[in-house]
């Protein structure tokens, strides 16, 4: 369970990655991960959860004649550690752009921590996420059905969704607490700041929320990808950097394709060279961000700190090889931990909706900018607002609002904003996930602080608890735990003053 | 200049006041005001403004293909005390209901406090109402229009025109401080909850926040207008309250239109005895609400604290006058203090957008439930959710969301919540003011504080300073500036440090 938990966050993630990728034109293969998506999808894991559906509004924000239609928002609930009667708190994972069950499935910490609190789990799918259409199949036909899709509108079905079940419940005076991974932490975080009435408290973890407009440099992330492979070793981090040229030379040779094919091992002869790159750069990338400390199967199965184990590949074959060859050869520890590939499909797979639904997000206001700088271990990319919004309209009719989320959420100078307003928000990152670049990092106030671990990797203190976690991850843990006990022992304390 | 200040005010959360009522059937007129609206919009009234318009999106919560329709919000600008380059603060007030012009003539503390600020004063008109129309004259056709009239729009249109504006001035560490009473203070309270990153304090006067769903008794805001009337006078409250019997008995006589006519001294005779109802109604309401220290020419001139003036009338008449008669003595000090009328309009007037445009709002989000107990001064009336939702359905084809309000911006336990959540707010309320029953009345944190005065009435707070105002006055606004100075010494503190 711990290796499927991580797999899926990364998705999660990764999907960001690509929608913004996409259109920013920087090469992260995007059709293959969502192909993963549908093949996860179809698998029927068994969780601890019953399902509901809640009949949601469509349109909190106008009273337009549509915008009362109901459609039926998926959420599962597990009521088996709740202390109802004592008042015990609500613990709600905000759902990121996928199906809900995978969520729940992979929010191991939300299930090892609910006996302790006598906690109430519910896990909220996110609107045109799963099984939560509000036009059913029809939902991602066009900007018509697809602008309902956004993070305040998500928001506001939590709310809506939490008072209402706390209603039926009859547990009024139970906390809420959210939590949220990825995307998901940014909403956790956000639904904090704009609903303290309903959730007393976040923990977002690897929630980059400061990753857009101008407030982290754009070169952060890349930066970050290629940092962890520099610490590892250097020469490892020079020869990846290296191999890109080469790759390029290829690509201008007669018979490069069949050259790269060759190197590659494709079982199909390739359609074009770019396929090789988006091949190289989806591993380091998503290798950096799930440099876990333990074994795991995710997307593929890697060893612990699998950075570190590509590089030791690199290092090891002799200096007369190609970078390009060493890169694959790097890469292949991704693709092939287990040795059971014999040759590799570089090319291929199916768009799904979940892919879809963010790049959606990602051309209306979820505009992270992201650039490859000189210091990275990638080929030199820029960003240009004016192509990205060209792109986006080509490919939904929409133009994107690239400054609404920090004027909506904010993000600039979040330190001396929220020292002096907000409370009670927990920001947990690992170091090696380059999203940690535009995560809080630093404490803001006594109530709102950052957790970081310098060898942590995306969300993985949200994994279940595995007997080979390393202390600094027990302590993380352990922190959060301490923090949310805080929280719920003030809570309880004024609840009886009032 | 202060009389209409007060007037004005008056009209506003008159304004809520009718949009409620209409629905609920309590007898309050609203046709009547609506024409003076009118009236006063006509007048040209001299403001040290300078008139701007902000090309705003029309829908800040979709991305449908209308969504980023373009329309011109009007604002004005007062920039003579400001000290751009040391950072001096703005002051913003959130618009109501309501032109703007009228806010920015009206809200004299204001420009008294800007000089000792060095302070930009901006207006920012609400959308749908003066100038801001966004669809022109068809602004108020339907549904299909009037649906993207409310609260988190127009609290939207602020944040994004601000963050405009200081882009554009080039001000960006310049500290904002929102202002507004009545519904344009609950605006400025909400605006510093949800936009903490934009605002760094509110000063929200005579601002009933609590005046929604079941966390004020319905029956507070009547039993507050008997209040001012019993305190004034036992007998007086008595008079009043059996006025309603005669009246009602009247109405089955077969010459009782003919008998109210003449006792209400109509200009015409009357086609309903419930005109006579509305218009002593609203006298008595009207007269609690602007129960000013000081002589003052609002909606009609006004002698200084008027519902006493009215108690001494009633309590003069003889003994065996009707009940009826003295009630109509006593009104009509509101009507004719100047005793300039020979006979009096109690039926007619026109509809106007202003007007329209709050009931729109009543009958969507501003959903705030009112009765009339048995202690109050007026005839018994109940609310209903379910005839409440027949009539907007029956007027505007729309359902009421009457829940939304406290699930978008809370106010059950809103002490327990904003204790540990959120800071710098200023809610000022007179107790004379029936609305201060929904407002914020208690301090809730070290800067979050209730400024109240038992002899102020509706934001008598926000009233340009005259020389014959008391001394109580005086404090609470040298309480508010002194409260602001905090404020802005601390973020320019944080400042400096970051």
């Amino acid at each position: 369970m711990a290796s499927f938990s991580s797999y899926i966050f990364l998705i999660i993630l990764f999907i960001i990655s690509v929608g913004a990728s996409k259109i920013k034109s920087i090469y992260l293969p995007g059709t293959y991960q969502s192909s993963l998506l549908v093949k996860k999808h179809d698998e029927k894991t068994k969780i601890p959860f019953k399902t509901h559906y809640f009949p949601q509004i469509l349109d909190h924000f106008t009273f337009l004649p549509r915008s009362s239609k109901v459609f039926y928002q998926k959420y599962l609930i597990n009521d088996q550690y709740w202390h109802k009667e004592g008042g015990g708190p609500i613990f709600v994972y905000t759902g990121n752009e996928g199906n809900i069950d995978w969520f729940a499935v992979n929010t191991g910490f939300m299930i090892d921590i609910a006996p302790k609190f006598n906690a109430l789990l519910v896990f909220i799918e996110h609107r045109f996420y799963g099984d939560s259409m509000p036009f059913g199949n029809n939902s991602y036909k066009s900007a018509k059905t697809l602008g309902y899709l956004n993070s305040q509108q998500a928001l506001a079905n939590y709310a809506v969704l939490i008072r209402s079940l706390k209603q039926n419940l009859s547990s009024d005076s139970s906390p809420v607490v959210v939590f949220g991974g990825s995307y998901g932490g940014m909403l956790a975080a956000w639904f904090r700041l704009k609903y303290p009435h309903i959730a007393i408290g976040a923990v977002a973890s690897s929630a980059p929320i400061l990753q857009f407009d101008k407030i982290t440099p754009w070169s952060s992330f890349y930066d970050a990808v290629s940092q962890d492979f520099k610490d590892a070793s250097l020469n490892c981090y020079k020869v990846i950097k290296g191999s890109w040229a080469e790759l390029d030379a290829l690509s201008t040779h007669d018979d490069g394709l069949i050259e790269v094919s060759k190197l590659f091992r494709t079982c199909k002869a390739l359609h074009s060279v770019y396929s090789a790159r988006d091949w190289l750069w989806e591993a380091f990338v998503y290798t950096a961000m799930v440099n876990y400390p333990t074994e795991a199967n995710f997307m593929m199965p890697l060893p612990a700190y699998p950075v570190e184990e590509m590089c030791k590949i690199i290092d090891g074959l002799p200096k007369g090889a190609s970078k390009l060859s060493k890169a694959f050869a790097a890469a292949s520890l991704y693709y092939n931990y287990t040795q059971t590939e014999k040759c590799f499909n570089l090319e291929g797979g199916t768009d799904s909706h979940g892919l879809h639904g963010w790049d959606w997000q990602a051309c209306t206001e979820m505009v992270m900018p992201m650039t490859c700088s000189n210091e990275s271990m990638f080929p030199l990319s820029s960003f240009s607002y004016k192509e990205f919004t060209q792109d986006c309209k080509k490919q939904f009719g929409v133009k994107p609002r690239p400054h609404w989320i920090t004027t909506e959420f904010g993000g600039y100078r979040i330190e001396q904003v929220l020292k002096r307003f907000g409370s009670n928000m927990i920001f947990s990152n690992g170091m090696q996930d380059p999203w940690s670049r535009g995560g809080v990092l630093k404490n803001i106030s006594s109530s709102i602080v950052a957790l970081i671990t310098q060898k942590g990797a995306h969300h993985v203190d949200f994994r279940s608890e595995t007997k080979n976690d390393p202390d600094w991850l027990i302590m993380q843990r352990k922190q959060e735990v301490a923090i949310i006990e805080k929280w719920l022992q003030e809570y309880y304390k004024d609840l009886k003053q009032n």
